[in-house]
């Protein structure tokens, strides 16, 4: 094994740790979601997150790895900053924009991660596994869009927009 | 003040925070960094880190706020990482990648803040701020496109890719 092949485990187990954490903090911003459509992207996004953690585990086995013992810092640095707006007890439009806030952190997170690991995958021209982290790589990208175009729109920005005023 | 102009606030304070702890820490990634491209990258994203905290010290002015008071949670968790990354000894290569793979974690979560606040800033009605945060958007998306160029490419991972070995 090269050191650049453990790296490679590494960031794998980094991102299955992360993903594990998303699919058990979702819930509840799926739950305090107030706009139909956000809570619909939180959910289709759930389900996703589903699958790329299967993904990663069909990896684990073609690698002969374990990836379960990690615990991805940054993800939970993340996710704490989530359940604290979720403390906050904004006025449920606010809330939804802090909701799309946090789970875009989540989306370049991952993007992050997946582009790196499918680049790193291909460097040590292990196709199969590259091909499954692009197709994550691309869900999140697909993800990310979406929840850009629920902020720009004026969906549930709405009553915000309306009391919205210059500092003083 | 509305519950939205204080969430944008605390979205400010957040990055902030990140752009303080980001230009910190860089040095140390770019002093171990060993192909001349990635330290040249590194270098200048350092270069417009400051100028981001210069623009955000300037939205503080403009909006008669403090940001100082503030700790992002997300970035020191990705930061964390990072320095585990130096600590790990990996050969020069291998540490290269990881110096990659660190600083795209830390530009993607830059994209999605500063994505969120130009929308905020917009919905706000703050223009002029709005364009600044668009600026250290953009700046953010170079950055990553440039690091992906460079672990795309040969450059760097020459070494690492004949030495790669299939898993057993």
């Amino acid at each position: 094994m090269t050191q650049f092949y453990r790296l490679f485990i590494e960031e794998l187990k980094d991102i299955y740790s992360a993903e594990k954490q998303i699919a058990k903090a979702m819930p509840n911003l799926i739950r305090a979601a107030k706009h139909p459509e956000l809570k619909k992207a939180l959910s289709e996004h759930l389900k996703e997150t589903k699958k790329q953690i299967t993904r990663l585990e069909k990896a684990a086995k073609e690698l002969k790895e374990s990836f379960a013992k990690a615990s991805c810092v940054a993800m939970q640095g993340i996710l704490k900053e989530g359940s604290k707006v979720l403390k906050a007890h904004y006025q449920k439009d606010t809330q939804d924009a802090a909701i799309i806030s946090c789970a875009q952190r989540v989306e370049h997170y991952e993007i992050a991660v997946y582009g790196v690991l499918k680049t790193f995958a291909k460097h040590l021209k292990l196709t199969k596994i590259a091909k499954w982290l692009n197709e994550s790589l691309q869900e999140e990208g697909s993800a990310d869009k979406k929840l850009t175009k629920i902020a720009e729109g004026n969906l549930f920005i709405a009553g915000v927009n309306t009391n919205a005023c210059q500092p003083d």
